[in-house]
């Protein structure tokens, strides 16, 4: 008997181990597509679709430059002002370099950058940090720090 | 015999939950030892003892602005020159608005404000990002996302 159970723990961890690593690919693989739909969004102007990657809470934060901003409501004005504004576009985005890595089995944070082409050919770009957690409808970003130069 | 099972149980999953809650108050009061020492560090020009608050490898990444440097000695050759060169001052450093947040057992970030006394009179400050996770060493920062106006 005792021959059959050090095998079936080996069995078992094993498992368990490969589990928790197809659960790693799964939701890295959800966040990526968050992000992708977020790009999307935007490109159309579609700026409620680019706010469903976040956090739909007054505990959102958001820092960009030296500004901070707290929920989601704050956030979504912000870029209204800023992109949809007069005088403003919002220009075609691209994310690159993008490094997903999990913190935890509802934790995870995403590294990358941001580039703009404008319609006057400039090409404004800085480094993003992403804190997602998983909730009940999904992950969301639950705070965004932007910077440029 | 039934009767027991259920409020052992219930008190078994207290003691777990509270065993959780104090690791996380623990864990949080390290986490701001290590920025209160980093600030300490820094307002007596001790750039290594600054630096030892951040993971000690080539993975540490820091996102300032639009620019990112990757590993420990890029970021500590950065500061030196940034701070301690020629015609550069370090000047007096207070962190504000600390929220540290667990994000598991072994990660956590933080979001809070530095404020820069220079002898100048003027007073740069932003905003900064830190991930920390926690090595065999202690709880040390493996992102560091600064921006400034």
């Amino acid at each position: 008997m005792r021959d059959f159970i050090l095998p079936a723990c080996v069995i078992a961890v094993l498992a368990i181990a490969g589990l928790g690593q197809n659960a790693q690919v799964a939701a890295r693989a959800t966040i990526l597509k968050v992000i992708e739909d977020q790009q999307a969004a935007w490109n159309r102007h579609d700026l409620e679709g680019f706010m469903s990657g976040y956090w739909n809470s007054p505990e959102l934060t958001f820092f960009s430059g030296a500004h901070e901003s707290k929920g989601w409501q704050a956030a979504l004005d912000r870029y209204r002002r800023n992109y949809q504004g007069a005088g403003h576009e919002m220009g075609k985005l691209e994310f690159a370099n993008l490094r997903i890595e999990m913190l935890g089995p509802d934790a995870a944070f995403v590294r990358g950058e941001f580039h703009l082409t404008m319609s006057d050919g400039k090409t404004p770009y800085g480094l993003f940090t992403l804190l997602f957690r998983k909730f009940p409808e999904g992950w969301k970003i639950i705070h965004d720090h932007s910077s440029a130069e």
